[in-house]
């Protein structure tokens, strides 16, 4: 999450970030490469004027990869792009005879959708409901993004699923689960910056990246009695264990502003609650199922401005270091001018011998951390080709606000702020955040906040789904009683979602503002 | 939960309750008994004016027991009931020089606690504060019997536990978890109408007995997890299976208007529901668990008038049958006059041996029921020596509203109107109908509301006491906005306590509306 600006707190040193960080030596505001890392290319830029490594060229990268990832992000936020342009042109036209009929051709040629037709028919009476069509074109856009995800798998992720769940289980990993922050930031964590497939991988977005502890015993009872009534994914004699990573986050280039504002914009404080939590959740296992039950956990960071990763290794023992972690974007520079094989193994070199003499990792954790590292740099050069040195939208763009349980289909950075909750009494502090961004970036110009609302069911439990309908609809009701300044104006507006985790669903719309309640309920 | 009269509302035919219920003999209002009940000595009391059997004496009752109960009961109700007279000796003398010293004094002998110094020594400038003395009173009152309980263990729960522990492993039950309903009159159904000790139960009230399948299915594989990984409380390849019960209500007195509420005082209703929750639930663990796994269901109901008992026979396969139901209370006339054995014997008969041809539960069900019914018939002896043909209590008598999860120590009728939630926006209709009731029951003469929230935690898992405090922090916030009119004048008092559920811990007082929030968060 991001903080406001706050010009009178005080700037903190980064984190020490080069390649093989070590706390022994000096930080500074200023520098802070590490070993290996060339001066003057850290945090602004990964390629620096010193460089003659083109973006996009490391012997690593998987080009094509790439090309596919831009394709659907330029592809979903064109979408979301047209709306604004098209509904200009519609509004200019507003009082116009034939504006039933123009604009329902502007729409499904700009939009791909048609537009309600009570809303176009009753504009003459007094104008058109510009608020009730932008959120019914950022719904249908939704909608639309969402049933492609489902049922076109755009970006592979069914087919290495299978793949990733095997090299997994080598590494001595039966299951990953991934918590970052809940910030738009970060949305595209799994996808782009991992380029791990969802499924093998399960989500888990919290803000601050803090996550709840029981919610999370609950997922590994549920997972170590699967192995042991269905031998899925392995059999529970098999010493694999279950893997949590916490993925902080950070920003190089506006550390003490632009960082994680549930952690007041301070690294190490993300960090340092993210490792807390880590540690809590083995603690609990520990402690509350005997017979050595235990987990492993990681603790990684991103940085929002270049997407680029580090992961503190963790010793034989599986105990992460604050101060000891390895910068993909370091590796980057190190390893730029290698041929493939020498740029692994040099990776595998740095994920085997800790400075200072720590133990090394576990080696299938070395092979993971390892696997993780490459695949980020093939993001940095995501994010130097497209975007150059940094993301030019340091600040929120996202276009819409999700409510509720994982949105699995957006894997988009600053598309969504997502606010996790199972009710607004709970998660209320959280979407309260949200709906001050949406106030600044759409209330101030007369346009409503979309809030779309999802909750999962598991289809095999006997009125799961019904129940899943009755969230959406206390909750909607819950949200509409907390903003009633803006529900009431028709600034607010909800789509209510639900879907089946049973199995592989699309999404199912079950009603919300524009229709008036619920449907299909 | 109980109904208010509603004469406009269409009388039911009560289900057939006989000794040994079936649905192809007629029923009608004013007959029910099955075979071998007496004539006239059905729905209006257990002991018909033929009958020879003198309230307490059947052969199978065990009057140490009841004594025991009985004295406990009124141990506790009788702390309750001494706070408005001892209150209203010290209104009496409110304005009087020495008030703080004499009112004291009162407080400790009749109650046995000090009253809050500040209330009496302030009392000069206007006048006592009776409703925050009337809170403090029942919030202590309640402290006093909540660690009485923990500490003392006066109905000996921890002794018998292990005992019907292993009675049920023999029975082929690993867990068994009863779902009354959360009305107060069915707040005694484990230790007192199925004399069962809580330890080896598992006990979770809801409104209309409607269970969350959900948060079943999670103890379910809590439960089954703990067997896999630690063989408590038997190893997982051993055949037994989880039991769940729901407990119905019913009255045979007034059906139509002391039934339960939350299924229209309907008698056949409340059934249906709780046997489609329980079918819910079996099916919901066939399915999402694969290799057979499944769980036992057991339906019965509970007359609130008399607290005898009907048990609907399970067929071999587990499928209860709504129409065909064991009635303790004909047992106990048809038993009355055997020696113990034979009334067992007969008991064990009855059981084994369904009208119709029907099926006879599997042995071990057999040998559960029986043990209920035969326990039962010591409960339908307590209420008729202690209270007549029936309760004399037909209204709500609570004493105060207990909002969160189970009260343990809550084992007493009428004591306490229970209202599960983890956050009001998610039981707030449970909650309204509490606080309808204590307006009249309190707000109507002058007195607040006193709600007793409870949170439990696991011990073992770091933050969790944290986080449970936080809980009820924020859910008495919420029900301070609720009901705005209650709380600004002093008329909704809350009281807020969380338990360590992972040792035999007593209840922690962490702050309320009188201590003006938080203590020791």
């Amino acid at each position: 999450m991001r903080s406001k600006n706050q010009p009178r707190r005080r700037t903190r040193v980064p984190m020490w970030s080069g390649a093989r960080a070590v706390a022994t030596r000096p930080a500074s505001a200023a520098v802070s490469g590490g070993e290996g890392a060339r001066p003057g290319a850290e945090e602004g830029g990964l390629v620096s004027s010193e460089s003659v490594l083109a973006p996009g060229s490391h012997p690593l990268t998987r080009a094509e990869e790439n090309a596919l990832l831009h394709d659907y992000e330029q592809r979903v936020k064109g979408a979301f792009a047209r709306i604004v342009p098209a509904l200009k042109s519609i509004a200019a036209r507003q009082h116009d005879e034939s504006l039933a009929t123009w604009a329902q051709e502007v729409a499904r040629r700009e939009l791909g959708f048609d537009l309600p037709h009570d809303l176009l028919d009753d504009a003459w009476v007094d104008r058109l409901d510009m608020r009730a069509l932008f959120a019914h074109a950022t719904f249908a856009t939704f909608e639309s993004v969402s049933r492609d995800y489902f049922e076109r798998d755009p970006l592979d992720t069914r087919r290495r699923a299978e793949a990733f769940q095997t090299f997994l289980l080598e590494c001595g990993f039966h299951a990953m689960s991934v918590t970052p922050c809940s910030d738009g930031r970060l949305a595209h964590t799994i996808s782009y910056v991992l380029r791990l497939p969802m499924g093998a991988v399960r989500r888990k977005s919290y803000a601050g990246a803090m996550f709840d502890v029981e919610e999370a015993i609950q997922r590994w009872e549920s997972t170590e009695l699967g192995r042991f009534r269905t031998g899925r994914p392995n059999l529970a004699d098999e010493p694999t264990r279950y893997l949590k990573v916490v993925a902080y986050h950070y920003s190089s280039r506006d550390p003490a502003h632009q960082g994680c504002a549930a952690h007041g914009s301070d690294t190490r404080r993300a960090a340092e609650a993210g490792l807390e939590q880590l540690r809590a959740f083995r603690r609990a296992v520990e402690n509350s199922h005997c017979c050595g039950a235990s987990i492993e956990v990681l603790l990684m960071g991103i940085d929002t401005d270049t997407d680029r990763l580090r992961v503190h290794l963790p010793d034989a023992a599986g105990e992460a270091d604050l101060d000891r972690f390895l910068d993909a974007g370091a590796l980057y520079r190190e390893s730029g001018q290698l041929d493939p094989g020498a740029a692994r193994a040099l990776i595998a070199e740095r994920v085997a011998t800790p400075l200072g003499g720590a133990t090394p990792p576990a080696p299938g954790m070395q092979r993971l951390i390892a696997r993780l590292i490459e695949n980020n740099l093939s993001q940095i050069d995501y994010v130097l080709t497209y975007q150059g040195a940094h993301y030019s939208d340091a600040g929120h763009e996202e276009r819409f606000i999700g409510v509720g349980t994982d949105f699995e289909e957006v894997q988009l950075r600053n598309l969504t702020y997502f606010a996790f909750m199972r009710t607004l009494e709970e998660g209320a502090p959280n979407l309260d955040v949200g709906i001050q961004i949406f106030r600044r970036r759409n209330v101030a110009h007369g346009l409503p906040i979309p809030i779309v609302l999802r909750f999962e069911y598991w289809g095999q439990v006997p009125g799961a789904r019904a129940r899943a309908i009755q969230r959406c609809e206390r909750v909607a009701g819950a949200i509409a009683r907390r903003y009633p300044d803006l529900a009431e104006r028709g600034l607010l507006h909800t789509y209510w979602t639900v879907r089946d985790s049973a199995r592989d669903a699309p999404v199912e719309c079950v009603g919300g503002s524009l229709t008036g309640g619920g449907q299909g309920a």
